[in-house]
């Protein structure tokens, strides 16, 4: 099982690490999302030479295309995606609970039908371990039931306790010796959120994510929700804010005591021609990048900004060009972990705080409204949001 | 100007190489294009790792966007698309005869409308040599009149006889170090073809092209109209057939006494899910693939067949996901080059017959209805079809 080992604190912030078999993790980290079984755009040297240093992969798309069979018998995902690194797969649970009517709960787990051909399938506790199994991954999650922003406290309730039940199950069903990380819910209630990740840390898992935020509350209410399940977690362990993306939310989680990340915005941003800068977001397909033939972000150190001048990235976003989604992804990346290495050396020389309050002080975050109108979109396509594709 | 080396003959075929600034070119090569300063899905560390030794971009396409001043203003097209080695533009000639009733022809030479936004241009043999002086690659192309496969003896008449003036203004309006080929047309008639070509032998250029085949016209007409083009060509100069790709041409050409090559084929096809193998066209979206763990040409040395399964690229295709375009696109542009390269060493080793023979035999090309009904549908788009997008 992973060993983490914690480095250094900061106030609540951590700087630690852990061991796979396919290499090391420093924390805090982010990790890209290569749902299925591959990051958007990018080959898995372009994600290396981001300094990610650990993948996630969705077992839910996976199980379903190409199957999770097809996967086991290439030695795992990853032989099948060419990439030597850790690797964390979630389960399942966010996509299926994301499929509305598509979907049927009771005890046992889920029964759904596939968004791809509508053929019908289940997800169990048990079968979520299998799945997981069979991909590979080094870090593996529970099955969980993620209840959305507006559920009521019995429905967030019923959820949590379930989720519970369910990760008694999967760490019943875990026989490999890949690291199973359960995952705390609660909702939106502060004292839901704490007895969940009171239940979790009392768990015998490697590392304990917070599910469940960051899928269409505010943010105060998403940092409030963070606090509460922050606090009861165990110190000797990592802990994971799953779906979590933009670079002013990773900072307030990582001021927070949150250790590792993984959300599709830099990916989807950059498709989009949406690049992180220092100031916020620039929107590559603006005239104002036409003529300038400097890099995107001068400060940048990563292959785009080093290669490219920012009137070729607008040209090949106006011309509909490939490998603009590629050379935006590589840049939006190479953002959020560089990021977290900066975010790892502030902790390490307790500044931390310094750090955040100057990158917050000029990054200027999208608009919340516009974030929220953004989202609604996103969830209204109805299968499979969030973290998909 | 560029100093052109003929090693070796074999019958009719010829090893050589040239000499640019940005490197050498060992012949007979194939050039993948990059109409819009992008060899499509590919960086330009991927073209470098397919062998692939010189680029072809369209000033057409550049010159309407985004603009030969700001690709000027970045230093020419190397710097600007960041690739460092031989580059050859063509004139645009191609393109604008391409557009059909949005171009007027005249002596002078044609105006046309922009396929992107109907804007008003004109092209004269003085402007395209000043694009592609803004530009700034190494080979530069004469701008032609490209008569299309039905044309009658008198519409190629003219357009040959245009053809051979435009020639000669290029060769007064060329004042750069740039290398200038030159084109050869005569529709699809031989002594038309013939007396062409004897013109452009007496000519000042650096090499000679023949422009105007594989335009709708069926094979046995393409070698006859090759044959009839290439007799009269010197053999000190590099001779270029453009826009011919596909593997069986290639060698074909080759053995008429080709030396250079370009098309958007391989990356087209790769798009479509088409991958060159020696036996053939293999379409990955096939269900035949879907279970093969090895490479999908387990004789092949390209990135792409060294570190995925076919199962894996087809699960790319299914999915939809963008690295299956580039997977797919290094290997055909490498299955190109590697062809080139065998055929060069065969012609060294005085076995090019034998080679051709064994490769033709083996490779099964894609049936001729089919690829005419392709093409057909390619033109149909209307704007700048052929050696375009």
């Amino acid at each position: 099982m992973l060993q983490f080992t914690l480095d250094t604190t900061d106030g609540a912030a951590r700087a630690g690490r852990f061991e796979t078999v396919h290499g090391p993790v420093l924390t805090p980290a982010f990790m890209p999302v290569g749902t299925q079984a591959t990051v958007k755009s990018l080959a898995p040297a372009d994600v290396r030479a981001t300094g990610a240093q650990i993948l996630l992969c969705n077992a839910y798309h996976l199980m379903l295309r190409p199957g999770a069979a097809l996967v086991a018998r290439h030695g795992g995902l990853h032989r099948f995606m060419n990439w030597d690194g850790p690797i964390l797969t979630d389960s399942g649970g966010f996509q299926v609970f994301s499929l509305g009517h598509m979907r049927k709960v009771s005890a046992g787990g889920v029964t759904f039908r596939s968004h791809l051909d509508g053929s019908r399938h289940e997800l169990t506790p048990e079968r979520a371990m299998a799945v997981q199994a069979a991909l590979g991954a080094d870090v593996i999650m529970a099955f969980d039931e993620c209840p959305p922003a507006g559920a009521t406290r019995d429905h967030a309730t019923a959820a949590t306790e379930r989720t519970h039940r369910w990760l008694e199950r999967c760490i019943a069903a875990h026989h490999t010796e890949q690291a199973l990380f359960g995952i705390c819910q609660g909702g939106m209630f502060a004292d839901l959120r704490a007895a969940s990740a009171a239940f979790l840390a009392a768990q015998d898992v490697a590392g304990c994510a917070i599910g469940g935020l960051s899928v269409g509350e505010t943010k105060s209410t998403t940092w409030e929700m963070l606090d509460a399940s922050v606090g009861p977690l165990p110190q000797h362990k990592p802990r994971y804010m799953m779906g979590v993306g933009s670079p002013e939310d990773l900072i307030e989680a990582v001021k927070r005591g949150v250790d590792m990340f993984d959300c599709v915005l830099p990916t989807r941003l950059a498709r989009n021609g949406a690049l992180f800068t220092p100031d916020g977001r620039a929107n590559l397909r603006n005239a104002r990048w036409a003529e300038e033939l400097g890099p995107v972000d001068p400060a940048c150190d990563c292959a785009t900004c080093m290669d490219y001048s920012a009137a070729y990235l607008r040209h090949l976003f106006v011309a509909e060009e490939l490998l603009a989604y590629r050379l935006a992804s590589q840049h939006n990346i190479r953002f959020l972990v560089r990021l977290m290495e900066r975010a790892r050396a502030a902790i390490i020389e307790q500044r931390f705080e310094a750090f955040a309050a100057a990158f917050l002080a000029r990054y200027r975050p999208a608009d919340e409204s516009a974030r929220m109108t953004q989202r609604a979109k996103w969830l209204a396509r109805g299968t499979a949001g969030g973290a998909g594709a």
